[in-house]
């Protein structure tokens, strides 16, 4: 860790930090400079935050040198992590695609939905029965009706379901019906939510907010892996910028990103990631070329009555299309779907 | 409700469409352009959701008129809400200062915060018992130990007590021990709490999130007062964006557009907006001079060992600098304070 | 254009405007609704900027339903327009990659890095002679010596020279020394130079500007068509956001948005746009997968001693491998290379 | 500057970078740390820019500890600058408002408008003669009629003119016309114009960047300073972020930021800022509340005829109102008007 005072601090100020550095256990340096006096610590910089430098009026600034992550990071833990999904597994060369509405709706709809993923080719199912909506008057889910419907449908079609869950007092519920869990955008720093996902064993699909850094999504994932679930995927579905075009930015950038930082495996949302059905298919193409681990994709068997989100969901053949045209490209770039 | 048509919708599918608009009681409007036909929806607007016009493979975009919320909104309801927090109130003419430390830490620490900011003429007390920490590894906070010393202050100084709940499952603890709960921007969108703090009567300080536009804030209001509370406070506290000089960018601009918009009370924090204590004075004058009604500020008895966000604390004698500062500019405004 | 009123406008102030509307050979239509008066204006609505009407203060707001947008849409033009770039040719289903570095700097820089460009299988070469730099202490770029130097290795190796442009007085001397000319990202806005640029005949490679919309960057190729040149290839080189782990965030939806809107080519410059040589492979790919036309990527012989911008470019067998890992992907997605 | 090596590096490439730390003057430090090895380098940064560390393969990332600026910094120059804008003065105590339309349209307009602003109390006159508008379509200005008109009114009126430059072929004309220039948004990275700027002697009013960072700013600024002219007035106008309430968010953090930083003096322009009329006056008291120097704001005799930005222009009764507004807030934060 870096420490630069301020033009003004003194000598003995400095030393006093310097103390404070060496007294836990950290090996301090004394760097003066120009306009400057600036302050190494060497050693194991995550202890120095009981110091709380940054608070100190006579600090500047302060530069960490290591990731403030440590059980996400690829450092300790070089190889990819693979990720069993039901019958399916998520990294390590596959490209796994989990397609299905926004919302569960009805028996029906998931049925028809579900048999035309299927036969083009998805590897797991999803479907929302709680759906976190900016408005109140929208539609909110079925709640355990719609958790029953997709445990059926999993079941009949032999498809792994992925559901999201949006309160802690959900999750055992969840558990109980689901294959893997999906913390949504809007709860990637629900931290309650996240440990008591992390105390589960089930795979959880974790997507990154908004505004959320890549290193805030990773510190959001330790927050699962510290309580004890290493079975984490991420999820990269857009985030805010400036840019109306699309409902949010799907930023690409973020899968080669992560595959430096962290040895968990990261799947593309293009759905909610441009908001627009026709953007869905080239999107999610430039993901398998970039590296992804697979997409999260929504599919409708009738998207103009669909009750959320039908703006972006494929039509089934839409979907089918998209599949085969992924193929050829998974070849070229040495994955397998 | 404006409906633009894609190029080559038919004058058939512009029928059916209006059918479906007349058959949900409102009046459809036919308007063929040189390169579009245009539709239009009279009426209110907001039955139109259940269509899901924007679904549909011939329809380009869909322009509403109103805003999409109801009981914020300030055309139904023209005079601004005064909130009661405790023996003191917030919004109508008043400046309302919210004073005190980020995390509860000790009784002594808060004790020593809390007669500092009452003798600077604070009018309630923040502290928080559980604290969003965007790292697992950081200080979580105490817990309903730190409700009982909250409260304990705030019964030895007459300040109400304003504290953050982060789950569903304490809101009737921290409803036991709090004068008014806090919402953080974290949470803004954790829709479950929001209702579940609509079932409360006792006020709610609803923080802006960090990717929020202004309309998002207020739909996330109108989940409380759709579920029976009146009683919500909102505030602005930054928002995400590229500039890295500041923590976050304090969006003092919100506050005019929230004053048109709805008759709720608007706060600003200018200690989390910037992160920067040396911001935080100019920020809380600027917000007194542009309308918000009033603060909420974290103080620090002792800033360079508090467990958490001490970069962004004030000193005791800057809280105290700071409300002198204030008051004239108050009257220049026609605030009380 | 549908024009929303205040909700205290009279109706003779509808009035009025309606027929101030009518006056510019548009038909106006009433719309009253619930809690607002709605006026429309059908035909071409481009005429009624004359009208100002938001500058009335009875007018809520106005909503544009055409592009803004004439000759660089893809309404009235609905082919792939096909830009001759030298010997060869942007847009159309080919993958036109042009590389070099981001300046010149000697005769055997450009020399050493054209010739390994070539034996990779570019097309094109770049080449800043004038460099825009942040730092008025960076090094600013050889001028007319730097021109000299890329022509004549463009005419040693055959490869077509590409070179940015940053002032009107420049104009002529660029048209002699490059085969197109570049317009940057910080210049996107800059008027008075796409104006000039719109004189000549030669192509321009006009890159998005860093808080531009995919509409702004249309509206500045409109500068240049509008002025007679219709030979605009434009290029995504990343957008400001609030990430930091890429210099710029290269946002790849903007290449099937401009797909669908315009009938230009559109390039993507991976370097820039993400400012890391690690991520510009997998950028590039992803270009290619998602519908680009082609590349603007930076190659340097040697890039640790690079004069500028060194961190993104590509070592030559770096570029080498790029190149052989897109063929496969091109023959995957149809496009030739 | 420290500068972090990746986790491969070894220790004769450390040696290597050490030494050439060395050659340049500077003493090197060596600092192994558990993970990684990081460097420091002790004395004037700036000269490393030529060793070029960021561009090498064997280095993660370089943290400079100075500002990249130097004439504009504070650190160098702590006391305020004062500049001369003809008989007025800006900086210093003062609060300077400049005031007129947005764009010369007619002399009977200049002089209308001139006269109002005159009357309610402005320092100075704007005015655009050259107009950069986003679409070719729209009125682009006068120009030398434009700045005839300007010059007569401000003649007439005693007022200063302050009036936009767009080109550096017109820096002599406006530089004969106006008594300051104003340098705008879309032109702050058009670093050939800054350095024609800088060659003048006339004041400078230099607007941030939409999509620029504080730091951006100042690194422009100092451009027009390291050409020799000293007489530069900063002024914040808006960034470009993710909300759509208003046209830019002002950032009025930028006002204190600025003032640590830097010692120039910042204007604030509310009505670019914000893009509505009904925004300019509480953003305007904001800005006088947080230190800022002085404001730039569009006023205009009859802003629903205004050729340009009406729906963000001022009606003359509003201005005069705003001017009263803003006395007893200067009195209570100690600024003369």
């Amino acid at each position: 860790m870096i420490i630069v005072l301020k033009p003004h601090a003194t000598k003995e100020h400095a030393e006093e930090l310097m103390q404070r550095i060496a007294a836990l256990g950290l090996r301090p340096l004394y760097m003066p400079g120009q306009e400057r006096v600036v302050l190494g610590a060497l050693g194991d910089e995550r202890a120095l935050e009981s110091l709380h430098l940054d608070s100190d009026p006579l600090v500047e600034s302060v530069k960490p040198i290591l990731a403030p992550y440590k059980l996400v990071g690829r450092e300790m833990h070089p190889h990819d992590t693979i990720v069993a999904l039901g019958n399916t597994r998520v990294g390590g060369g596959r490209f796994t695609v989990i397609a299905g509405p926004c919302a569960v709706e009805t028996a029906e709809q998931m049925r028809a939905t579900a048999a035309a993923v299927k036969t083009a080719g998805a590897h797991a199912l999803r479907g929302g029965a709680y759906k976190p909506r900016t408005s109140p008057y929208s539609f909110q889910g079925l709640g355990q009706e719609g958790l029953a419907i997709l445990r059926e449908v999993s079941r009949e079609t032999g498809l792994p379901a992925v559901t999201e869950v949006v309160d802690v007092a959900d999750v055992e519920l969840v558990e109980e019906y689901a294959a893997a869990f999906q913390a949504g955008a809007r709860n990637m720093q629900n931290f309650r939510l996240l440990q008591a996902l992390g105390r589960s064993r089930k795979p959880v699909i974790l997507k990154r907010g908004m505004a959320a850094k890549v290193d805030d999504l990773l510190l959001a994932a330790e927050y699962i892996l510290a309580e004890g679930n290493p079975n984490v995927i991420l999820c990269e579905r857009g985030i805010t910028t400036f840019e109306t075009a699309t409902r949010n930015t799907l930023d690409l950038n973020a899968i080669p990103v992560i595959k430096q930082r962290s040895h968990l495996p990261i799947l593309v949302d293009p759905s909610h990631g441009t908001g627009l059905r026709e953007l869905v298919s080239p999107m999610a193409k430039a993901a398998l070329a970039c590296g992804a681990d697979g997409l999260l994709v929504e599919v409708h068997h009738d998207p103009p009555n669909a009750l959320s989100d039908g703006r972006q969901s494929l039509f089934p053949e839409q979907f089918a299309a998209l599949m085969r045209e992924l193929r050829p490209i998974a070849d070229a770039v040495g994955k397998v779907m």
